[in-house]
Protein backbone atom coordinates (compact mmCIF):
# COMPACT_ATOMS: atom_id res chain seq x y z
CA UNK A 1 0.00 0.00 0.00
CA UNK A 2 2.64 2.30 1.21
CA UNK A 3 4.47 1.22 -2.24
CA UNK A 4 1.59 2.04 -4.39
CA UNK A 5 1.41 5.09 -2.62
CA UNK A 6 4.72 6.63 -3.26
CA UNK A 7 4.66 5.42 -6.85
CA UNK A 8 1.06 7.32 -7.54
CA UNK A 9 3.12 10.26 -5.90
CA UNK A 10 5.97 9.67 -8.19
CA UNK A 11 3.44 9.16 -11.10
CA UNK A 12 1.44 12.52 -10.25
CA UNK A 13 4.86 14.25 -9.99
CA UNK A 14 5.72 13.33 -13.41
CA UNK A 15 2.58 14.69 -15.01
CA UNK A 16 2.41 17.58 -13.26
CA UNK A 17 6.65 18.49 -13.90
CA UNK A 18 5.82 17.76 -17.61
CA UNK A 19 3.08 20.08 -17.91
CA UNK A 20 5.17 22.96 -16.36
CA UNK A 21 7.65 22.06 -18.50
CA UNK A 22 5.98 22.55 -21.18
CA UNK A 23 4.93 25.80 -20.23
CA UNK A 24 8.57 27.09 -19.65
CA UNK A 25 9.66 25.77 -22.95
CA UNK A 26 7.52 27.90 -24.83
CA UNK A 27 8.57 31.28 -22.58
CA UNK A 28 11.56 33.06 -22.76
CA UNK A 29 15.51 31.98 -21.77
CA UNK A 30 15.33 34.57 -19.41
CA UNK A 31 16.80 33.70 -15.95
CA UNK A 32 13.34 34.47 -13.98
CA UNK A 33 11.92 31.39 -16.55
CA UNK A 34 14.94 29.51 -15.29
CA UNK A 35 13.87 30.52 -11.80
CA UNK A 36 10.41 29.35 -12.32
CA UNK A 37 11.41 26.41 -14.07
CA UNK A 38 14.04 25.29 -10.22
CA UNK A 39 11.29 26.79 -7.82
CA UNK A 40 8.73 23.96 -9.56
CA UNK A 41 11.36 21.32 -9.20
CA UNK A 42 11.92 18.50 -6.10
CA UNK A 43 9.06 19.27 -4.34
CA UNK A 44 6.80 16.33 -3.10
CA UNK A 45 3.96 16.87 -5.42
CA UNK A 46 1.40 16.55 -2.94
CA UNK A 47 -0.90 19.08 -3.80
CA UNK A 48 -0.71 18.29 -7.34
CA UNK A 49 -1.16 14.61 -6.83
CA UNK A 50 -4.19 15.41 -4.20
CA UNK A 51 -5.68 17.08 -7.58
CA UNK A 52 -5.26 14.25 -10.05
CA UNK A 53 -6.52 11.71 -7.48
CA UNK A 54 -9.56 13.84 -6.39
CA UNK A 55 -10.41 14.03 -10.01
CA UNK A 56 -9.90 10.39 -10.81
CA UNK A 57 -12.14 9.50 -7.51
CA UNK A 58 -14.73 11.79 -9.36
CA UNK A 59 -14.21 10.00 -12.75
CA UNK A 60 -12.50 12.83 -14.52
CA UNK A 61 -9.54 11.67 -16.66
CA UNK A 62 -5.80 13.17 -15.93
CA UNK A 63 -5.69 14.80 -19.02
CA UNK A 64 -7.81 17.04 -18.00
CA UNK A 65 -6.97 17.22 -14.45
CA UNK A 66 -3.15 17.67 -15.25
CA UNK A 67 -3.44 21.51 -15.90
CA UNK A 68 -4.85 22.43 -12.48
CA UNK A 69 -2.47 19.84 -10.81
CA UNK A 70 0.63 21.83 -12.29
CA UNK A 71 -1.24 25.36 -11.41
CA UNK A 72 -1.47 24.27 -7.54
CA UNK A 73 2.55 22.98 -7.94
CA UNK A 74 2.82 26.51 -9.26
CA UNK A 75 1.06 28.32 -6.92
CA UNK A 76 3.02 26.51 -3.78
CA UNK A 77 5.86 27.33 -5.40
CA UNK A 78 5.72 30.87 -5.70
CA UNK A 79 4.66 31.08 -2.09
CA UNK A 80 7.69 29.19 -1.08
CA UNK A 81 9.89 31.66 -3.43
CA UNK A 82 8.62 34.46 -1.48
CA UNK A 83 8.68 32.72 2.11
CA UNK A 84 12.39 31.96 1.36
CA UNK A 85 13.12 35.71 0.92
CA UNK A 86 15.25 37.68 3.37
CA UNK A 87 12.41 40.27 4.19
CA UNK A 88 10.14 37.10 5.01
CA UNK A 89 11.81 33.70 6.69
CA UNK A 90 15.28 34.62 5.24
CA UNK A 91 15.74 30.70 4.33
CA UNK A 92 18.90 29.94 2.45
CA UNK A 93 18.12 26.15 1.83
CA UNK A 94 14.57 24.32 0.47
CA UNK A 95 14.39 20.95 -1.05
CA UNK A 96 18.13 20.71 0.09
CA UNK A 97 19.27 23.29 -2.80
CA UNK A 98 20.02 26.96 -2.77
CA UNK A 99 16.20 29.16 -2.44
CA UNK A 100 16.11 31.39 -5.31
CA UNK A 101 17.68 34.32 -4.25
CA UNK A 102 20.18 32.69 -3.12
CA UNK A 103 20.83 31.21 -6.89
CA UNK A 104 19.81 34.27 -8.56
CA UNK A 105 18.83 37.42 -6.81
CA UNK A 106 15.87 38.73 -4.77
CA UNK A 107 14.60 40.53 -7.29
CA UNK A 108 14.42 37.49 -9.42
CA UNK A 109 12.84 35.51 -6.71
CA UNK A 110 10.68 38.58 -6.50
CA UNK A 111 9.47 38.38 -10.27
CA UNK A 112 9.74 34.36 -10.46
CA UNK A 113 7.53 33.95 -7.50
CA UNK A 114 5.08 36.78 -9.36
CA UNK A 115 5.10 35.15 -12.45
CA UNK A 116 4.19 31.56 -10.82
CA UNK A 117 0.99 32.68 -9.13
CA UNK A 118 0.01 34.22 -12.78
CA UNK A 119 0.97 31.05 -14.05
CA UNK A 120 -1.42 29.32 -12.08
CA UNK A 121 -4.26 31.27 -12.98
CA UNK A 122 -3.22 30.89 -16.53
CA UNK A 123 -3.26 26.80 -16.46
CA UNK A 124 -6.58 26.80 -14.48
CA UNK A 125 -7.85 28.73 -17.66
CA UNK A 126 -6.30 26.00 -19.81
CA UNK A 127 -9.33 24.77 -22.52
CA UNK A 128 -8.22 21.24 -22.09
CA UNK A 129 -9.45 21.59 -18.44
CA UNK A 130 -13.21 21.44 -19.38
CA UNK A 131 -16.33 23.78 -20.17
CA UNK A 132 -15.64 27.64 -18.97
CA UNK A 133 -17.88 26.76 -15.85
CA UNK A 134 -15.73 24.69 -14.63
CA UNK A 135 -12.65 26.55 -15.17
CA UNK A 136 -13.91 29.96 -14.02
CA UNK A 137 -14.94 27.84 -10.73
CA UNK A 138 -11.73 26.43 -10.35
CA UNK A 139 -10.16 30.06 -10.86
CA UNK A 140 -12.58 31.91 -8.28
CA UNK A 141 -11.84 28.86 -5.70
CA UNK A 142 -7.95 29.10 -6.27
CA UNK A 143 -8.26 33.15 -5.84
CA UNK A 144 -9.98 32.45 -2.69
CA UNK A 145 -7.82 29.76 -1.20
CA UNK A 146 -4.63 32.09 -2.37
CA UNK A 147 -5.62 35.54 -1.35
CA UNK A 148 -6.18 37.77 1.55
CA UNK A 149 -8.62 35.50 2.90
CA UNK A 150 -6.87 32.54 2.70
CA UNK A 151 -3.31 31.78 1.74
CA UNK A 152 -1.75 34.99 2.36
CA UNK A 153 -3.88 35.71 5.46
CA UNK A 154 -2.35 33.14 7.63
CA UNK A 155 1.12 34.74 5.98
CA UNK A 156 0.22 38.02 7.22
CA UNK A 157 -1.26 36.57 10.84
CA UNK A 158 2.19 34.91 10.77
CA UNK A 159 4.19 37.74 10.36
CA UNK A 160 1.95 39.59 13.11
CA UNK A 161 2.74 36.43 15.74
CA UNK A 162 6.41 37.36 15.29
CA UNK A 163 6.07 40.81 16.61
CA UNK A 164 2.82 40.44 19.25
CA UNK A 165 3.30 40.52 22.80
CA UNK A 166 2.05 36.67 23.43
CA UNK A 167 2.51 34.14 21.68
CA UNK A 168 -0.33 32.65 19.90
CA UNK A 169 -3.13 30.29 21.31
CA UNK A 170 -3.70 26.85 19.82
CA UNK A 171 -6.91 28.60 18.23
CA UNK A 172 -4.77 31.58 16.52
CA UNK A 173 -2.35 29.04 15.38
CA UNK A 174 -5.18 26.90 13.86
CA UNK A 175 -6.51 29.96 12.51
CA UNK A 176 -3.60 30.78 11.22
CA UNK A 177 -2.11 27.16 9.37
CA UNK A 178 -5.85 27.27 8.07
CA UNK A 179 -4.85 30.33 5.65
CA UNK A 180 -1.15 29.28 5.46
CA UNK A 181 -1.27 25.23 4.56
CA UNK A 182 -4.81 24.47 4.77
CA UNK A 183 -6.50 26.78 2.42
CA UNK A 184 -4.39 25.06 -1.08
CA UNK A 185 -4.74 21.39 0.34
CA UNK A 186 -7.86 22.10 0.72
CA UNK A 187 -8.45 23.06 -2.81
CA UNK A 188 -6.39 20.74 -4.30
CA UNK A 189 -8.65 18.07 -2.62
CA UNK A 190 -11.69 19.92 -3.97
CA UNK A 191 -10.70 20.13 -7.40
CA UNK A 192 -12.08 17.15 -8.64
CA UNK A 193 -15.31 17.74 -7.24
CA UNK A 194 -14.98 20.81 -8.80
CA UNK A 195 -14.01 19.50 -12.29
CA UNK A 196 -17.00 17.12 -12.21
CA UNK A 197 -19.19 19.41 -10.73
CA UNK A 198 -20.54 17.38 -7.98
CA UNK A 199 -20.97 18.23 -4.34
CA UNK A 200 -17.04 19.54 -2.72
CA UNK A 201 -18.15 18.68 0.82
CA UNK A 202 -17.22 15.44 1.36
CA UNK A 203 -13.59 16.52 0.31
CA UNK A 204 -13.51 19.55 2.27
CA UNK A 205 -13.96 17.57 5.25
CA UNK A 206 -11.23 15.63 4.21
CA UNK A 207 -8.85 18.54 3.50
CA UNK A 208 -9.50 20.59 6.74
CA UNK A 209 -8.65 17.48 8.89
CA UNK A 210 -5.66 16.40 6.11
CA UNK A 211 -4.62 19.88 5.97
CA UNK A 212 -4.39 20.86 10.09
CA UNK A 213 -2.32 17.14 10.49
CA UNK A 214 -0.23 18.36 7.54
CA UNK A 215 0.75 21.14 9.63
CA UNK A 216 1.14 19.48 12.97
CA UNK A 217 3.29 16.91 11.15
CA UNK A 218 5.39 20.00 9.63
CA UNK A 219 5.60 21.48 13.48
CA UNK A 220 7.01 18.01 14.90
CA UNK A 221 9.03 17.19 11.88
CA UNK A 222 10.66 20.96 13.17
CA UNK A 223 11.84 19.13 16.63
CA UNK A 224 12.57 16.03 15.31
CA UNK A 225 13.64 15.57 12.10
CA UNK A 226 16.92 15.78 10.56
CA UNK A 227 17.37 19.14 8.49
CA UNK A 228 19.62 17.12 5.71
CA UNK A 229 16.18 15.12 5.26
CA UNK A 230 13.67 17.78 5.12
CA UNK A 231 16.25 19.85 2.96
CA UNK A 232 15.80 22.99 4.92
CA UNK A 233 16.41 24.85 8.42
CA UNK A 234 15.15 23.09 11.47
CA UNK A 235 14.42 24.07 14.93
CA UNK A 236 13.93 28.27 13.40
CA UNK A 237 10.17 28.24 15.46
CA UNK A 238 11.91 26.95 18.75
CA UNK A 239 14.85 29.44 18.50
CA UNK A 240 12.74 32.29 17.32
CA UNK A 241 10.08 31.76 20.57
CA UNK A 242 7.20 30.88 18.25
CA UNK A 243 4.67 29.09 19.34
CA UNK A 244 3.68 25.64 17.65
CA UNK A 245 1.38 22.89 17.83
CA UNK A 246 4.33 21.32 19.29
CA UNK A 247 5.07 23.77 22.10
CA UNK A 248 1.23 24.54 22.53
CA UNK A 249 0.54 20.58 23.02
CA UNK A 250 3.84 18.90 23.68
CA UNK A 251 5.12 16.52 21.55
CA UNK A 252 2.83 13.43 22.68
CA UNK A 253 -0.07 15.53 22.60
CA UNK A 254 0.42 16.80 19.34
CA UNK A 255 1.23 13.33 17.30
CA UNK A 256 -2.13 12.09 18.93
CA UNK A 257 -3.90 14.88 18.06
CA UNK A 258 -2.43 14.70 14.31
CA UNK A 259 -3.23 10.88 14.10
CA UNK A 260 -6.91 11.32 15.28
CA UNK A 261 -7.03 13.96 12.01
CA UNK A 262 -6.38 11.26 9.48
CA UNK A 263 -8.97 9.38 11.02
CA UNK A 264 -11.11 11.98 10.81
CA UNK A 265 -10.25 12.63 6.95
CA UNK A 266 -10.82 8.74 6.37
CA UNK A 267 -13.86 8.66 7.78
CA UNK A 268 -14.79 11.83 5.84
CA UNK A 269 -13.75 9.29 2.69
CA UNK A 270 -16.29 7.12 3.62
CA UNK A 271 -18.96 8.02 0.98
CA UNK A 272 -16.48 7.04 -2.00
CA UNK A 273 -15.70 3.62 0.01
CA UNK A 274 -12.66 1.67 -1.38
CA UNK A 275 -12.08 4.05 -4.28
CA UNK A 276 -10.56 6.69 -1.99
CA UNK A 277 -8.02 4.10 -0.71
CA UNK A 278 -5.12 6.24 -2.45
CA UNK A 279 -6.19 9.44 -0.93
CA UNK A 280 -6.51 7.51 2.76
CA UNK A 281 -2.87 6.39 1.86
CA UNK A 282 -1.70 9.95 1.51
CA UNK A 283 -3.56 11.29 4.88
CA UNK A 284 -0.92 8.14 6.73
CA UNK A 285 1.86 9.70 4.13
CA UNK A 286 1.20 12.88 5.91
CA UNK A 287 1.95 12.32 9.31
CA UNK A 288 4.75 9.86 8.66
CA UNK A 289 6.87 11.52 6.33
CA UNK A 290 10.18 12.65 7.04
CA UNK A 291 10.39 15.53 4.61
CA UNK B 1 -13.42 68.18 -24.37
CA UNK B 2 -10.39 67.81 -21.93
CA UNK B 3 -13.54 68.95 -19.27
CA UNK B 4 -15.03 66.03 -20.17
CA UNK B 5 -12.19 63.46 -20.90
CA UNK B 6 -10.75 64.81 -16.52
CA UNK B 7 -14.12 64.08 -15.38
CA UNK B 8 -14.67 60.64 -17.34
CA UNK B 9 -11.46 59.56 -15.38
CA UNK B 10 -12.56 60.57 -12.05
CA UNK B 11 -16.08 58.91 -12.40
CA UNK B 12 -14.05 55.78 -13.45
CA UNK B 13 -11.71 55.80 -10.46
CA UNK B 14 -14.93 56.58 -8.02
CA UNK B 15 -16.34 53.46 -9.71
CA UNK B 16 -13.20 51.29 -9.75
CA UNK B 17 -12.46 52.67 -5.75
CA UNK B 18 -15.32 52.06 -4.60
CA UNK B 19 -15.48 48.51 -5.79
CA UNK B 20 -12.06 47.60 -4.43
CA UNK B 21 -13.04 49.30 -1.30
CA UNK B 22 -15.79 46.36 -0.77
CA UNK B 23 -13.54 43.87 -1.21
CA UNK B 24 -10.88 45.26 1.43
CA UNK B 25 -13.96 46.17 3.43
CA UNK B 26 -14.68 42.11 3.94
CA UNK B 27 -11.07 41.34 4.21
CA UNK B 28 -9.32 41.34 8.31
CA UNK B 29 -8.00 44.60 9.44
CA UNK B 30 -4.46 43.06 9.12
CA UNK B 31 -1.35 45.58 8.24
CA UNK B 32 -1.33 43.64 4.50
CA UNK B 33 -5.26 45.02 4.02
CA UNK B 34 -4.20 48.51 4.92
CA UNK B 35 -0.95 48.02 2.81
CA UNK B 36 -3.49 46.66 -0.10
CA UNK B 37 -5.84 49.52 0.18
CA UNK B 38 -3.21 51.90 0.01
CA UNK B 39 -1.30 50.69 -2.89
CA UNK B 40 -4.33 50.91 -5.04
CA UNK B 41 -5.20 54.83 -3.51
CA UNK B 42 -4.12 58.22 -5.89
CA UNK B 43 -3.57 56.61 -9.01
CA UNK B 44 -4.81 57.97 -12.26
CA UNK B 45 -6.54 55.15 -13.27
CA UNK B 46 -6.06 55.28 -16.21
CA UNK B 47 -6.25 51.27 -16.95
CA UNK B 48 -9.77 51.23 -15.71
CA UNK B 49 -10.93 54.00 -17.35
CA UNK B 50 -10.13 52.15 -20.50
CA UNK B 51 -12.16 48.96 -19.66
CA UNK B 52 -15.18 51.20 -18.56
CA UNK B 53 -14.81 53.33 -21.56
CA UNK B 54 -13.95 50.08 -23.86
CA UNK B 55 -17.03 48.37 -22.29
CA UNK B 56 -19.19 51.20 -23.21
CA UNK B 57 -18.02 51.40 -26.23
CA UNK B 58 -19.37 47.92 -26.98
CA UNK B 59 -22.96 48.65 -25.24
CA UNK B 60 -21.88 46.79 -21.78
CA UNK B 61 -23.02 48.34 -18.86
CA UNK B 62 -20.59 49.98 -16.07
CA UNK B 63 -22.33 47.16 -13.58
CA UNK B 64 -20.85 44.26 -15.65
CA UNK B 65 -17.44 46.17 -16.48
CA UNK B 66 -16.10 47.46 -13.25
CA UNK B 67 -15.10 44.21 -11.34
CA UNK B 68 -12.70 44.29 -13.91
CA UNK B 69 -12.01 47.96 -14.24
CA UNK B 70 -10.99 47.09 -10.70
CA UNK B 71 -9.29 44.07 -11.06
CA UNK B 72 -6.79 46.02 -13.47
CA UNK B 73 -6.01 48.32 -11.15
CA UNK B 74 -5.19 45.89 -8.40
CA UNK B 75 -2.69 44.07 -10.62
CA UNK B 76 -1.26 47.37 -11.76
CA UNK B 77 -1.13 48.50 -8.10
CA UNK B 78 0.43 44.70 -7.50
CA UNK B 79 3.02 45.67 -10.06
CA UNK B 80 4.00 48.92 -8.28
CA UNK B 81 4.54 48.30 -5.21
CA UNK B 82 6.47 45.10 -5.92
CA UNK B 83 8.14 47.35 -8.61
CA UNK B 84 9.31 49.86 -5.38
CA UNK B 85 11.04 46.99 -3.28
CA UNK B 86 14.48 47.92 -2.55
CA UNK B 87 15.85 44.78 -4.58
CA UNK B 88 13.82 46.17 -7.29
CA UNK B 89 13.93 49.99 -7.97
CA UNK B 90 14.16 50.89 -4.30
CA UNK B 91 11.61 53.69 -4.39
CA UNK B 92 10.86 55.73 -1.32
CA UNK B 93 8.10 57.45 -3.09
CA UNK B 94 4.65 56.95 -5.34
CA UNK B 95 1.97 59.09 -6.22
CA UNK B 96 3.41 61.41 -4.12
CA UNK B 97 3.40 59.37 -1.06
CA UNK B 98 5.33 57.25 0.85
CA UNK B 99 6.35 53.34 -0.95
CA UNK B 100 4.36 50.54 0.55
CA UNK B 101 7.86 48.95 1.75
CA UNK B 102 8.28 52.23 3.53
CA UNK B 103 5.30 52.64 5.22
CA UNK B 104 4.87 49.41 6.30
CA UNK B 105 7.89 46.89 5.76
CA UNK B 106 9.47 44.80 3.11
CA UNK B 107 7.42 41.72 3.91
CA UNK B 108 4.36 43.25 4.04
CA UNK B 109 4.53 45.09 0.41
CA UNK B 110 5.82 41.17 -0.63
CA UNK B 111 2.80 40.59 0.69
CA UNK B 112 0.95 42.78 0.06
CA UNK B 113 1.36 42.66 -4.30
CA UNK B 114 1.29 39.05 -3.96
CA UNK B 115 -2.63 39.40 -2.89
CA UNK B 116 -3.14 42.31 -4.91
CA UNK B 117 -2.95 40.33 -8.33
CA UNK B 118 -4.95 37.36 -6.53
CA UNK B 119 -7.23 39.89 -5.84
CA UNK B 120 -7.55 40.62 -9.86
CA UNK B 121 -8.17 37.05 -10.44
CA UNK B 122 -11.09 37.13 -8.20
CA UNK B 123 -12.78 40.18 -9.60
CA UNK B 124 -12.40 38.87 -13.08
CA UNK B 125 -13.95 35.58 -12.05
CA UNK B 126 -16.67 37.96 -10.06
CA UNK B 127 -20.42 36.28 -10.95
CA UNK B 128 -21.92 40.10 -12.02
CA UNK B 129 -18.80 40.77 -14.92
CA UNK B 130 -20.76 37.92 -17.48
CA UNK B 131 -21.14 33.97 -18.25
CA UNK B 132 -18.67 31.76 -17.53
CA UNK B 133 -17.06 32.44 -21.22
CA UNK B 134 -16.41 35.75 -20.40
CA UNK B 135 -15.22 35.26 -17.45
CA UNK B 136 -12.73 32.37 -18.21
CA UNK B 137 -11.41 34.54 -21.10
CA UNK B 138 -10.55 38.01 -19.34
CA UNK B 139 -8.74 35.41 -16.86
CA UNK B 140 -6.79 34.12 -19.89
CA UNK B 141 -6.08 37.06 -21.61
CA UNK B 142 -5.16 38.86 -17.75
CA UNK B 143 -2.87 36.25 -17.10
CA UNK B 144 -1.22 36.15 -20.45
CA UNK B 145 -0.88 39.64 -20.05
CA UNK B 146 0.86 39.57 -16.55
CA UNK B 147 3.03 36.58 -16.85
CA UNK B 148 6.28 35.61 -18.08
CA UNK B 149 5.08 36.47 -21.83
CA UNK B 150 3.87 39.92 -20.52
CA UNK B 151 4.38 42.43 -17.78
CA UNK B 152 6.86 40.01 -15.82
CA UNK B 153 9.18 39.65 -19.32
CA UNK B 154 8.83 42.94 -19.62
CA UNK B 155 10.17 43.69 -15.95
CA UNK B 156 13.17 40.77 -16.25
CA UNK B 157 14.08 42.51 -19.56
CA UNK B 158 14.69 45.94 -17.51
CA UNK B 159 16.54 44.26 -14.79
CA UNK B 160 18.89 42.20 -17.48
CA UNK B 161 19.53 45.61 -19.40
CA UNK B 162 21.31 47.14 -16.29
CA UNK B 163 24.10 44.38 -16.32
CA UNK B 164 24.13 44.35 -20.29
CA UNK B 165 27.31 45.46 -21.83
CA UNK B 166 25.78 47.68 -23.85
CA UNK B 167 22.73 49.62 -23.53
CA UNK B 168 19.66 48.23 -25.22
CA UNK B 169 18.56 49.41 -28.86
CA UNK B 170 15.19 51.21 -29.89
CA UNK B 171 13.79 47.51 -30.94
CA UNK B 172 14.83 45.90 -27.58
CA UNK B 173 13.70 48.68 -25.65
CA UNK B 174 10.29 48.82 -27.41
CA UNK B 175 10.30 44.96 -27.05
CA UNK B 176 10.52 45.55 -23.20
CA UNK B 177 7.79 48.07 -22.98
CA UNK B 178 5.85 46.44 -25.08
CA UNK B 179 5.81 44.34 -21.96
CA UNK B 180 6.52 46.19 -19.06
CA UNK B 181 3.18 49.00 -19.56
CA UNK B 182 2.20 47.76 -22.99
CA UNK B 183 0.37 44.14 -22.00
CA UNK B 184 -2.08 45.88 -19.56
CA UNK B 185 -3.22 48.72 -21.45
CA UNK B 186 -3.48 46.37 -24.01
CA UNK B 187 -5.68 44.11 -21.69
CA UNK B 188 -7.81 47.12 -20.43
CA UNK B 189 -8.58 48.40 -24.12
CA UNK B 190 -9.55 44.83 -25.31
CA UNK B 191 -11.55 44.03 -22.10
CA UNK B 192 -14.75 45.79 -23.42
CA UNK B 193 -14.38 43.72 -26.68
CA UNK B 194 -13.97 40.11 -24.08
CA UNK B 195 -16.89 41.23 -22.14
CA UNK B 196 -18.98 41.73 -25.34
CA UNK B 197 -18.09 39.24 -27.13
CA UNK B 198 -16.25 41.17 -30.10
CA UNK B 199 -13.73 40.83 -31.93
CA UNK B 200 -10.89 43.02 -30.05
CA UNK B 201 -8.58 43.63 -33.53
CA UNK B 202 -9.62 47.09 -33.08
CA UNK B 203 -9.26 47.95 -29.88
CA UNK B 204 -5.65 45.56 -29.67
CA UNK B 205 -4.19 48.08 -32.53
CA UNK B 206 -5.72 51.26 -30.58
CA UNK B 207 -4.12 49.82 -27.78
CA UNK B 208 -0.40 48.78 -29.15
CA UNK B 209 0.03 52.39 -30.52
CA UNK B 210 -1.54 53.66 -26.95
CA UNK B 211 0.65 51.62 -25.18
CA UNK B 212 4.09 52.72 -26.74
CA UNK B 213 2.94 56.22 -26.75
CA UNK B 214 2.36 56.00 -22.86
CA UNK B 215 5.63 54.73 -22.39
CA UNK B 216 7.39 57.52 -24.56
CA UNK B 217 5.30 60.09 -22.93
CA UNK B 218 6.86 58.30 -19.41
CA UNK B 219 10.33 58.67 -20.66
CA UNK B 220 9.84 62.54 -21.65
CA UNK B 221 8.59 62.81 -18.34
CA UNK B 222 11.60 61.59 -16.73
CA UNK B 223 13.28 64.30 -18.49
CA UNK B 224 10.82 67.60 -18.66
CA UNK B 225 8.69 66.40 -15.65
CA UNK B 226 8.39 67.99 -12.01
CA UNK B 227 9.30 65.45 -9.15
CA UNK B 228 6.52 67.13 -7.03
CA UNK B 229 4.07 67.10 -9.55
CA UNK B 230 4.56 63.31 -10.91
CA UNK B 231 5.11 62.04 -7.80
CA UNK B 232 8.01 60.24 -7.56
CA UNK B 233 11.50 60.54 -8.20
CA UNK B 234 12.58 61.26 -11.25
CA UNK B 235 16.26 61.59 -13.67
CA UNK B 236 16.56 57.68 -12.50
CA UNK B 237 17.13 56.83 -16.08
CA UNK B 238 19.67 59.04 -17.41
CA UNK B 239 21.25 58.83 -13.63
CA UNK B 240 21.75 55.26 -14.61
CA UNK B 241 22.56 55.21 -17.87
CA UNK B 242 19.70 53.46 -19.21
CA UNK B 243 18.49 53.71 -22.46
CA UNK B 244 15.11 55.30 -22.95
CA UNK B 245 12.98 56.39 -25.72
CA UNK B 246 14.28 59.94 -25.06
CA UNK B 247 18.26 59.11 -25.08
CA UNK B 248 18.16 56.76 -28.18
CA UNK B 249 16.38 58.88 -30.42
CA UNK B 250 16.65 62.57 -29.14
CA UNK B 251 13.74 64.50 -27.24
CA UNK B 252 12.23 66.19 -30.38
CA UNK B 253 12.08 63.39 -32.07
CA UNK B 254 10.63 61.17 -29.12
CA UNK B 255 7.65 63.95 -28.93
CA UNK B 256 7.08 63.48 -32.89
CA UNK B 257 7.00 59.67 -32.22
CA UNK B 258 4.65 59.83 -29.70
CA UNK B 259 2.53 62.16 -31.27
CA UNK B 260 2.26 59.89 -34.24
CA UNK B 261 1.19 57.12 -32.07
CA UNK B 262 -1.41 59.03 -30.76
CA UNK B 263 -2.68 59.68 -34.41
CA UNK B 264 -2.55 55.63 -35.01
CA UNK B 265 -4.26 55.35 -32.12
CA UNK B 266 -6.98 57.28 -33.67
CA UNK B 267 -7.22 55.88 -36.44
CA UNK B 268 -7.59 52.78 -35.27
CA UNK B 269 -10.77 54.03 -33.55
CA UNK B 270 -12.47 55.01 -36.88
CA UNK B 271 -15.09 51.81 -37.30
CA UNK B 272 -16.88 53.19 -34.27
CA UNK B 273 -16.77 56.94 -35.23
CA UNK B 274 -17.81 59.40 -32.74
CA UNK B 275 -18.98 56.61 -30.07
CA UNK B 276 -15.19 56.21 -29.38
CA UNK B 277 -13.83 60.52 -28.65
CA UNK B 278 -13.56 59.47 -25.14
CA UNK B 279 -11.01 57.05 -26.46
CA UNK B 280 -9.37 59.82 -28.64
CA UNK B 281 -9.32 62.46 -25.56
CA UNK B 282 -7.25 59.22 -23.44
CA UNK B 283 -4.79 58.63 -25.73
CA UNK B 284 -4.43 62.75 -26.39
CA UNK B 285 -4.48 62.87 -22.23
CA UNK B 286 -1.45 60.31 -22.79
CA UNK B 287 0.79 62.22 -24.17
CA UNK B 288 0.01 66.03 -22.33
CA UNK B 289 -0.03 64.51 -18.86
CA UNK B 290 2.16 66.28 -16.02
CA UNK B 291 2.33 63.52 -14.09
Amino acid sequence: MATDFASGLARAATLTQDRLTREFAAMSDLPVVQAMAYAVKGGKGLRGFLVLESAALHGVVAARATAPAAAIEALHAYSLVHDDLPCMDDDDLRRGQPTVHRKWDEATAVLAGDALQTLAFQLCAAPEVGNAEVRIALVAALAKAAGADGMVLGQALDIAAETAAEPLTLEQITALQAGKTGALIAWSAEAGAILAGADPAPMRRYAAALGLAFQIADDILDVEGDAEAVGKALRKDAEAGKATFVSLLGLDAAKARASALIDEACVALEPFGAKADSLRDAARFVISRRN
